[in-house]
């Protein structure tokens, strides 16, 4: 809690599972012992802040009326917010509907408290029930970005957000303060920095989501936008521009770009930015907007490169055994070293080992082109297990071998 | 229809626009005109199959009255299902429920047809949608394998009817004959084949759906599976296990794994893949189930090989630009070309498109290493434009650069 107290406005959460099921395998406690110990618990820490959250975990799968004591009990004890988790997605929008209902009619001090609601997706069901819980009453919706989260995840905020925002003539009561412009972007980054790549068929941000391939589709669109689409997809910050930047666009171009795709950028930034948009569009004849997206958020990801990459060159085929020679800067040293592999990649890499002889456990690898043409940018994201920890690695080039070197290389600074 | 007859079982399905918005703006005709349109097609179809299906296209934006309507002159005309579709993702479960009740109550003749559901993904909620309209009395779903389908794409067949099965309470009265054993390898399958990547946090089929990260959840699972795990991964097909083939492995140890892996193969495959696991166990040190579907799906796909990779070797660099040599073996005749290009990728598509002469456009490339370590195998997936057409290819070696060539190839090799 002393750790907080620099936040402006903090909150402590605490969550105490509830269930039969928990109560006996994962606690191998009584229904009063856990009732005792959400009282501790609540009134310890409202001594050391006043904005309480309580969750009775595992929710769903809890008996009503132990449910109802436990809320009440951390009611009492002066939690603010009571959040309803559907810990293992096990529920559908009409038990989440009559579960919130029960408790709003049931837990007697329920009017000092507001209902939040928790949903996991492993039944594909998570944004549908966080809206029906809204519904019901609830005022407070858990969601992530891209709907990541434990397992197959938590409500994707995206969609939570535009369902409220397109069907305002349901959820006339509710609101978010979300700024949808920011929605695309902000989509893109997480995906980048995480490495959980957005399937083209995603609700609002999956790069299908307002293409439309049938012909009765397409031509209905041509006509009015509306027959086939209930967003507009510059709602969430996805801009149809057809202004191309090139290698003869100046840095004024560039500049007037950023701002319109919405970055807040310095003029220190920005001139970083020109100086490898120039690079790339030497490289590329066309720079499409996704390019810059991409470049910005290369730049934003500012981290100490401990392991920086001097040169690499590869020749492989399939007549030859691939063979690597990779040249590394660590603290102000070049170190050089030469391998064979299994493919180009592994030959990068095993040289890449025999210079930190660090050797972790590459657990995924994944490439994609994310601009458009062939001679897209690509984005190489590694994981990287080490020492009983996952760490991701991603990095930009038009080169794939050069990406993915970069791309180890940045996972291996998060290790050292 | 006549080339239905050769199906046993065979139906039509007739779908008409109804809402207003479509009337307006797509067909620019009145309801009195629509309804007419909705007697003659059906009753010109029932004059040639028995069994047709009828969608009043746009149903969740029709008004009720229309809408009950033409329902009741398609099912008077002799359809026998009548299919509700939710055509541009727009609704939520309650609205479906009371939408599909309000069709039973007041569509006179609605005993003599069964009602269908078919949603889309817009707002995240087709899945949940799909299964209200079963607790309202729909007897059909219309899903996809992996929720693919136009823009957001539809509700997710393994979502639908895991949903269904571990909610035996709720679903009482209702069934599906999905062999759930099959849907991890099918997921996989339509995955490759398409090039639709499934994301790791998707529910049931995603990498991360039976993966537990946060120490509580682990702690809780190794008591007891059901505190966080509503789903039995083997139920879906994901088997956990731990037998691992090498090269030392015979082909009896590699007939007997893959037919615990559910393939039924014939001698014939069976050696074919045989041969091309000696050949991965060279390679790899381990050769794991995921390697082993991967070859099985390789092999599944016969398809006319037109152009084939007779060799590539490729230099390239940070410091260098890079270069690539491609032979391709085209009607028992080999052709050879060198070029440079902005990446290693790029190189060799330029090499191959001075071959081929077709020069398509590249909309998409992705790379993802589908199996454990560094000597992975890596699956290449690319989308090319062509002549106002898209068409997808892919291909696998631990080699990326092999693997991209033989993907580029792959898709050519659909368009000549």
């Amino acid at each position: 809690v002393s750790a907080l107290k620099k936040a402006k406005r903090f909150r402590v959460h605490i969550f105490l599972a509830t269930s039969k099921i928990h109560l006996k395998y994962k606690f191998k406690k009584k229904e009063e012992e856990i009732l005792e110990l959400a009282k501790k618990a609540t009134r310890l820490t409202r001594n050391l802040c006043e904005d309480i959250e309580f969750s009775p975990e595992d929710a769903t799968r809890t008996e009503r009326d132990f449910l109802f004591k436990i809320i009440e009990t951390a009611i009492k004890e002066g939690a603010k917010t009571i959040n309803i988790p559907d810990t293992v997605g096990y529920s559908y929008p009409q038990e989440i509907y009559s579960l919130i209902s029960d408790i709003l009619n049931n837990v007697v001090n329920i009017n000092k408290a507001i209902i939040s609601i928790h949903c996991h997706d492993d039944l594909g069901m998570a944004v549908a029930n966080s809206l029906s819980a809204v519904l019901a009453g609830a005022k407070q919706i858990h969601c992530t970005i891209n709907g990541i989260g434990e397992r197959a995840g938590n409500a994707s905020l995206e969609e939570v957000v535009m369902a409220i925002k397109t069907r305002r003539d349901v959820f006339v009561d509710s609101y978010t303060q979300v700024n949808t412009k920011e929605i695309y972007r902000t989509s893109r980054l997480v995906s980048t920095l995480t490495g959980f790549i957005v399937p083209p068929n995603k609700a609002i941000v999956g790069r299908n989501a307002f293409r439309h391939e049938s012909g009765i589709h397409q031509d209905a669109i041509l006509k009015r936008r509306i027959t086939y689409e209930i967003i507009n997809p510059k709602e969430i910050g996805i801009e149809k521009s057809e202004l191309v930047l090139g290698k003869h666009s100046g840095r004024h171009a560039l500049a007037k770009r950023l701002k319109d795709l919405g970055f807040k950028l310095g003029e220190r930034k920005i001139d970083l930015i020109f100086k490898k948009f120039k690079e790339l569009a030497d490289k590329k004849k066309e720079v499409f907007d996704d390019d810059l997206i991409a470049l910005v958020e290369e730049e934003i990801r500012e981290r100490k490169k401990l392991y920086e990459l001097v040169s690499v060159r590869v020749t492989t085929g399939t007549d030859m055994i691939p063979q690597a020679t990779v040249r590394i800067r660590y603290k102000r040293k070049n170190y050089q070293a030469t391998s064979f592999g299994d493919g180009p990649v592994d030959a990068c890499y095993k040289a890449i080992d025999k210079i930190t002889k660090i050797k972790p456990k590459l657990i995924s690898y994944k490439l994609e082109a994310i601009t458009k043409g062939k001679d897209a940018q690509g984005l190489v994201r590694v994981e990287i297990f080490y020492k009983g920890k996952n760490v991701m690695g991603s990095a930009l080039s038009t080169d794939i071998l050069e990406a993915s070197v970069k791309a180890y290389l940045d996972a291996l600074n998060k290790i050292i």
